[in-house]
């Protein structure tokens, strides 16, 4: 949580954070600022001491519904400061940040930078910083396990109810995309509209658009809809003009968030349309098992590594390959058991393979992760994978945080 | 354009570009990868030879879609790596890119780095990678104006038909948007809806973000849509809360984008209910006709930072004061002309007060742009921007990509 970041800072010998980019999208901005419209900020977070939001004169209504300290960027002369670089930009711009670090009462001691934005010129610019000021040590992080992360890891009473809100769009618009396959016609194994051309997967995304946009949510990162060998290769977003068939595996894996950049959800259900052959549902019941087998495993301060070594114990009891095995296979099971999410959608806790798997991979109380395995076949054109969002409860049980049915079968008519 | 990177490349001294992050809402990597849903890869481009894409094995056929030569970034062994690194996540990254470069054959010279991405953990990658490879020399480029902004700031004949189908897209909503309005009654100066409750600027940017994706766009920063003393803040998005009335300016600022993070457009009206008050009708006069003025005097390779003191110029004789007498103004005209448009909200060229403009802020061949003259006056209560997009064409003409009507007054019932 939030209140917890003196303490890592602190445990972590950090004296001070620096945020910069835009307050939407930007998880680690949005996060201390609650999401304002802001086009470019920078945000000091002194350890023991409250943040200040540095923005600019256009933005300094949107900078203020932060409830922050706040300082007006113009306040430091740019055009002075580029007289003083003599026409270096970027040392102008590390020359604005010393200033801003020493109004803030931060000239020595090791700064965390954060911000999702442009590498290009933020290296520069921090490498430039580095230079002038001896005294402080800019640093980042490993990969997934900054203190920030570790900080937002934990989620309070309101985070959840975000996310859960999320979760009923969520399963609504997939229960909306269900009745409308539902609804329509088949020839020859292929669904027809009402004006009797084929339907396209890309049509079905178009929906699934709009009902999220009737809702206030967004899908940033687009969603996958895939169908046959395109849902046998994880991230395949699928083909828009596959036009949907029956007895075809199809994996629909959906992750929205609130508009703007806020909390995010992820769900996964795997359908066939019509009926299915049998190897599809040998394959389903295979990760369906597994998938409530682990399910009824998880418990409160579990080690998330381990669970991720019983999915592949499990798969690997029922005959399929596993990435533990070798990592570089492109069938089976080949990835991992899941993910914290939040205000990214792939955040900390990680359920990890024991070699990466960090102290901190545990279910804890206050995480919010997803569980979802797979099973992924390209070469005989199928995959599966079920998945649900819980968050682990302080008394210890494992919530989904939004309920939907796990069938397989979605019925078409004739 | 994308093929002249290469001779900004010789011409920069740079040795090679090395673009991180996801392939979606990543301008640089979306530019050279066509916008592929890869939640994380890594693109080396040499000088002088094609581009590399490195991706995971579960976005094996996202990758494939961008046609660049592909490799997989499981072939490094990371388990060993990690092992070489002593167990050191930031080490083991910069290992495995010290590969990669290698393997892409770049062993020396500037690298010049990219991409929107969490700066937390590139900055600590980077900087340990610069320390494994002295030959090389990591670089950043000043803010908006690296040489891949330089490419992207000329646009082909495709990208032009992309925001121009963008635009019309825009102007769409916005003819939707006065329609819905006019279709409402008032009650004491206030818009009211059907269910006799009245209308707030929350309805209608819902109604906006629907009729958005209805369309295959995307507002990924939201818009803006502010009334009163809001519309007098430029960055200002609007209170959702706040009922529409007759008689107040409202500035309805819109810059939606491909699904995806594609190709944007930038459009701005400012509408007044069923009357204008003099005040108003005063201040869009005084836009409207500085607009006009700018919008006719516009050339092929005319010299931005000379508009942006034209307007300026234009401003002071009619009375208002600028931000180019003082930077720290909060009414009168306190922003640029405009800026460039395309992956990028606002990328170059820049239309920049003539002590930070550089020799590429003009308006060459090629160039799309926001013109975009606005006059703020909080107190008062009230706002007034006209903004278009403009395409520099060849043949010299400024043409708006998307025509809509000036018009102050919208019209309402009763």
């Amino acid at each position: 949580m939030k209140s917890d970041l003196d303490r890592l800072m602190q445990e972590n010998n950090i004296d001070a954070l620096l945020i910069t980019g835009a307050g939407m999208h930007n998880p680690a901005m949005y996060y201390l600022t609650g999401g304002a419209f802001l086009t470019h900020a920078d945000l000091i977070k002194p350890r023991g001491a409250a943040p200040v939001l540095f923005h600019t004169t256009m933005e300094r209504d949107e900078a203020a519904k932060s409830g922050l300290a706040l300082k007006n960027i113009t306040e430091y002369n740019y055009k002075e400061l580029l007289k003083e670089a003599e026409g270096d930009r970027i040392l102008a711009t590390a020359l604005r940040y010393r200033k801003m670090l020493t109004d803030a009462g931060v000239t020595s001691g090791r700064i965390s930078l954060y911000g999702k934005t442009e590498l290009n010129n933020a290296f520069a610019t921090f490498t430039r910083l580095q230079k002038l000021m001896p005294d402080i040590e800019l640093i980042g992080e490993p990969a997934g396990n900054s203190i920030l992360l570790q900080a937002m890891a934990t989620k309070d009473d309101t985070e959840i109810a975000r996310i859960r809100k999320m979760g009923k769009i969520t399963t609504e618009v997939v229960g909306l995309t269900a009745e409308f396959l539902s609804s329509h016609q088949t020839r020859n194994g292929k669904l027809v509209k009402s004006d009797g051309t084929f339907l396209t997967i890309g049509d079905v995304k178009r929906q699934i658009n709009f009902w999220l946009a009737e809702r206030g949510a967004e899908a940033p990162e687009g969603f996958i809809f895939a169908q046959g060998r395109d849902a046998a290769v994880p991230h395949s977003q699928g083909t828009p003009e596959d036009v949907l068939e029956t007895g075809k595996t199809i994996i629909f894996d959906i992750f929205p968030c609130e508009a703007g950049g806020g909390y995010y959800y992820d769900f996964t259900r795997t359908w066939s349309l019509g009926y299915a052959p049998d190897s599809v549902e040998s394959l389903y019941d295979d990760v369906r098992s597994t998938y409530e087998t682990i399910m009824s495993e998880l418990k409160l301060n579990g080690n998330n590594a381990e669970y991720q070594e019983r999915v592949c114990d499990l798969y690997q009891a029922l005959g399929h390959k596993t990435i533990r095995e070798d990592p570089t296979i492109s069938e089976g099971y080949i990835h991992s058991l899941g993910h914290g999410l939040g205000l990214h959608i792939h955040e900390a806790p990680w359920f990890r393979n024991k070699e990466y798997a960090t102290d901190q991979d545990i279910l804890f109380a206050g995480a919010v992760m997803t569980v979802e395995p797979g099973l992924y076949y390209p070469e005989q054109g199928m995959g599966v994978r079920l998945e649900d969002t819980i968050w682990v409860r302080p008394d210890g049980k494992m919530e989904i945080l939004a309920d939907y049915p796990l069938d397989l079968i979605i019925p078409v008519k004739g």
